[in-house]
């Protein structure tokens, strides 16, 4: 096959470290700089010509400059000659503006989709997408790989007993409670907050039990704090709080930390800035699953076997 | 504005005539032959030169063949001059098809999406598409109307009693269910199906109880026959299943017919054949709801009001 | 070059065993299911990243289903990261909609064409298109494979005798029967049917000879039908009908049986079913000349070879 | 509707000037000029914002000017805010570049139809095309014209006698000849040159026959002066060559002029210069049937009556 | 012609605000909110369908932000059945990335024309853009405005006196000058920086001279400051910085202020914040020449005029 | 990689060969007839498929002529299945068309590049555009190869002593003049030259000096005139006009020859005929540099190093 080139942005470089180091291919060089004008710059130190190169960057806060890079770095690529576009986006920033909720929405993950496919990108390997629908929002090849097998695998090594919940903390994430609560063998809750109603339910039995919050993100923290409210309410025992992307918007870390969870438990898709670690936060890495992917990706091998169980 | 036409292919004639009553304008006229050899013939018998054309199509079964003729006349009415073309799609066929669940799958629903953009649909129309992101999936305007309020309407009217629970028929349906418990003041359940075990749970309190079975779209009946038994099993009361879309594909209606629900709602987004209708079996009419939001657009107003509640 | 790999959809399966056994490649597995509610699922089984993949599917009854097999088949090959996406199409239905012969008319030819064109494939290969401009529906290469040579070298070796004639059955197919009158040395005559007369003439001479009545298709049989007629009252002797693509739609079978034919000669292109068989019918398969034309392809070889004489 | 306008380039300004006369429109002003590199530059002399604009420019010799002129000036039309941009072109140069006739041939007919669409034209309006499937080569609306009843209403005022023959000067032109056949109520014959054989049949009965050879086109005059050989040599009586698009290349007027014509009919969708009309030629305007076309379109209304037959 | 709205993002409201008074349309209500997150929701309070929109943005510090903003708003109206979108920028961000002057450098002036585009914007009414050439990024029309004849009816007003010399700040920009130089009836001289070389001479006679440096925008300030060193260096009086766009970031201001310059002139493309306008500076508005240009084309009529001279 | 082959259409078959020769490949063989119609018809004599092809072709004089026949071109290399189409265009007409400078001008460079791109190049080999941006006219690969460095290795080697002047024709070029006159180590002055004003002034010193005035092509070789009237007035020395492409239109050769040049220095992007050559005309042969260029990018390296300094 073609050269391979790794590039990362600024939007998670230990990530992209990690991957580098999995793919056993040192990092290109490039040069991304913020002018006082508020523009971007980019340089490229290396030849691309002919090359199969992968871009890292999140589209995580400051989401509208990360994405501008990502977008600025393909457009140089593709004059470049680069033989292949792969651009690597551990976090979808505005994944939740899917669909028109009201009248006169924008769908602003649909407008990524497409500036990115206008760019020339040849592929997309993102990790939990809000909604599995976004894969329909491109028409070129998206991997999507999930954190769930990893979540897992690190919730079972806690040995947290057999008195354990799996809770959706709304109703849209009853599905996929339901998929973590099979790897772990337990049932779930959801809880129940309705529109304009202080109070919030739960719905199934948490009393007596150990009790996982599952999301795919954690933002503000709000609905883990209503969760948690909800459930010592009814009776449960040790939180967890867990999720894929830790978006931990202002104020998140705060929050968290008032809420007295047995964890948290992330992963590193967004790079978490010190200060918003918390003493009860665990950081799982997807540094080597991506790494792996992107392996099997440039040797046209299926990247079916990262979905297996690993024990 | 330019002149109105509204044109009806096979799909569902009977929705069409009340959409044409309630408009008030007549179905232009066009013949649509499905020749010997399987190759469907359009034409079009007056002119369309400037005009703003509406077509009615539902992609029901035969979903090919419906959507090949809405595909055809497109076309048809693209080279003929039409100034603006609105597809008004009841029921949006192949929209579970929305996500790749499995490696190598295809994302049927967004190919269906691309094909109508590519043919020069100016608008489509739809009602209750399986997923909301589905919106995302066209870069045309799509307006999309609700068949919960008609469902709700209706309900209501039956004043079936204060001990009423919601019941959604799998994970995914949580918060769908939880929309029309708003507007019910009811709580809501979960029937708890886990792969692979026959066994079929209910997540909330349903004893005593009312259920209403809340669904997008009525296919097989298994799923309802499933909820049916674990409600059943639970102590629920009298059961109903609602839902927008009656597929009910083979063996759906003798399926339904077995459960001894009190009453089966649907709407006529599919034309329900004469033989698939039940004694319990009440449809509702959307041509109503689509026939205003047609005025509505075709003279520039927002369809913002028909979202309001209504008495 | 890149793996190499062969798919069948259900339009024509034993033509795909031919050219599979020509190639010396195995079908590659993939299911192709529909379901009762008339929606097609198709299942890949294997990887197809990076892999040149080749999809034969006619376009032949049931057209829109054989179709839509093939427009979702290329979504889903499209997505799973196939390097490359051939289809071979054998018979392109709706190839006689190939212009608006009346106002309002759909050109539901190029439709097609943009279809495919829309969802990704890299190539088209073709047998014997209705109209030579069809390969101009296209932006992408069109591999244009004619059956003639094929039909020739059979009647050939029929050694009918000198006193042939080839006969174009209407005023369109006289540019093709001179290619078969080339190829056997023969005169042409041409079956003259005006618009709302039921008497059909004959131009030229075809007294005593025995006539080849050669036509890209033969669908209701209507054609030959009338051109027998007209042939026999004019004198002719043995007659032959002669065609690439059998499409034989209802009642076909049973009107070619009442001509008396000497023999009807097809090719493969289409599956004939046993019951559509008749005792008089001989048919040719394009397989071998498929298989060598993909082996070419893949090889970055000219197919021109392809249409030198053989003998 | 919007401002009309109607712009004239160098193809054609007489044929330009009928239509203005016709559609009752002064031709708006523009001036095009071809500088001493070979660079055209086109200034447009007054606004169009806003304007229905139609452009006149058949693609005839010199073929690469004409076109160039023709799309510059839709750039700078699009650029200046008209708001619909309509092309006439009387004569589409490059029509019989349609297919591959051999390997790698361009089908440069297309070729112009995409340049035409990428450049942002609205609808083309053509005469009697090469080959009815060049309407398939756009997907915007083709309002195609036919000269045939206005030849046909000609060749009948001169009361040739009933002893009439309508002759196809070749294989391909059979449909064509059938279809004056019709109009006159005439038999037709078909000139049988076969490659590589000098010498020419004729298929049909044409000895003492007045003939008319019916083409779309003529061009280097080959084919007509082959035909006249033929149907003299098989004792027909007045010849007449007959075509919508006089071509006449190179040294066409002379061969024309040895082949002793009754007539030599043309229309004037190509300006024939004063030099190349003999002493038999008829020229027959489309400019009033354009600017009726016209005048249709930019009202909305079907030009379908165009093609009733006039008395 | 359709109802006329006009909205204004953050990047400018007292810019939109003097436009709108121009107009006599009072800005539409559309809320523009930035997450803690970093994402961007923008709700549109009042119905747009079917009205022509103009939607006031320039893409200034914080260019991304301000970029993304008109990205959303963009793909919000056109999905809200928009009749047609005018995007107004009176600053073009990321104008001098228009070329790639090294290796792999992206050319990022196009990537924001492409996706304005692809967003489906119908129209970009722009001043000043920094080369002319940025027009023919665009395939929609560009309507470009200049700011030029503002700045010299403003400068003739300040009655300099006759010994006055335009000076072109750098090579780029002698055309520029030239062009004002004509307006104020004043030679030109050039600041001649060569690269490496920090003594900066100076092309032309400007001692005993007042100068006036032209520019397209004041960046750093960095331009300015060597060009008033070399002017003083040569003998000249009074120095006047002119621009159009006062991009002013970090520090510029503080620069200016050092210079001792006679008068700043700028315009408000750019909002200039209350804390870098200093003593000299006079900021004109483009707002009226914006609304004119406004009006103009919403009633289609040319907007050549306000290219006229004005006195 | 894949084959590599070199075709030549008949814009400049002489710089065709000498790329030929440098890069060790032999011209493929084409034929390229222009018919007596206008018409052009291209047959490429030899498989291309899977085969990298690089056409070589300059836009100019007859300027259409040669645009069609690279259009053409392409569209029969893409249709015969070539791999990748790289243009080489030593001269790219039409490059002063890069803007609108007045009012509903079209911006033809951008046409020229928006056909090429829709006929499906990959890449654009481009020598000393007229502007950089038209770089940003094209979203593929543009290689733009520089002919300054042969111009000033030539100049230097013609050792014409240190009191050099290099002399900008018009304020536009500013920029040009001060790059050459960088690696010659000279100063510059610039031709005033006032719109309506038929006295030309010199800005900067030339008295007595040697003036080498640069350009990036000589059309009429008016500017040239100018100049030298303007400089012989202010006491120029020797005077040499250096451009990298000869356009020299119609009387350009004989006003060069009546200015008494000291030499005329030109490069054959353009094959300059016979008897427009003079006696003091040089051409460079951009061939080499051409040629390295392909061999660099059909092996996948950086094309940097053509634009080092050279001794």
């Amino acid at each position: 096959m073609s050269k391979f080139k790794l590039f990362a942005l600024n939007g998670n470089l230990p990530l992209a470290e990690k991957i580098s180091q999995e793919v056993g291919v040192e990092l290109s060089s490039a040069s991304v700089k913020h002018f006082a004008d508020g523009e971007i710059q980019i340089d490229i130190n290396e030849s691309v010509r002919g090359a199969d190169v992968f871009v890292i960057q999140p589209v995580s806060d400051p989401v509208n400059e990360n994405f501008m890079e990502l977008m600025i770095m393909v457009d140089a690529l593709r004059r470049a000659s680069a033989h292949a576009i792969h651009v690597v986006v551990p976090y979808y920033g505005y994944a939740r503006a899917d669909r028109k909720a009201r009248s006169r929405e924008p769908i602003t993950a649909k407008l990524i989709a497409n500036m990115l496919e206008m760019d020339g990108i040849d592929r997309i390997i993102a990790v939990d997408l809000h909604a599995d629908q976004l894969q329909g929002f491109f028409d070129i090849p998206v991997d999507h790989l999930q954190a769930m097998p990893l979540l897992a695998q690190y919730l079972k090594s806690q040995k947290i007993g057999d008195n354990l919940v799996v809770v959706a903390p709304d109703h849209s994430g009853t599905k996929h409670a339901r998929q973590l609560a099979e790897l772990l063998g337990a049932p779930i809750a959801i809880i129940d907050k309705r529109p304009g109603d202080d109070n919030v339910g739960v719905i199934g039995d948490v009393a007596g039990k150990h009790a996982i919050i599952i999301d795919d993100m954690i933002d503000t923290g709000r609905r883990v704090e209503d969760s948690v409210t909800a459930l010592r309410a009814e009776g449960a025992l040790d939180i967890y709080a867990v999720a894929t992307h830790g978006v931990l918007s202002a104020g998140a870390s705060e929050r968290l930390a008032a809420q007295n969870l047995k964890q948290i438990v992330l992963t590193d898709t967004i790079d978490i800035p010190q200060e918003d670690q918390l003493d009860n936060m665990v950081i799982l890495s997807v540094g080597p699953m991506l790494g792996q992917a992107m392996q099997l990706i440039s040797s046209n091998q299926s990247i079916h076997p990262l979905f297996e169980p690993r024990d």
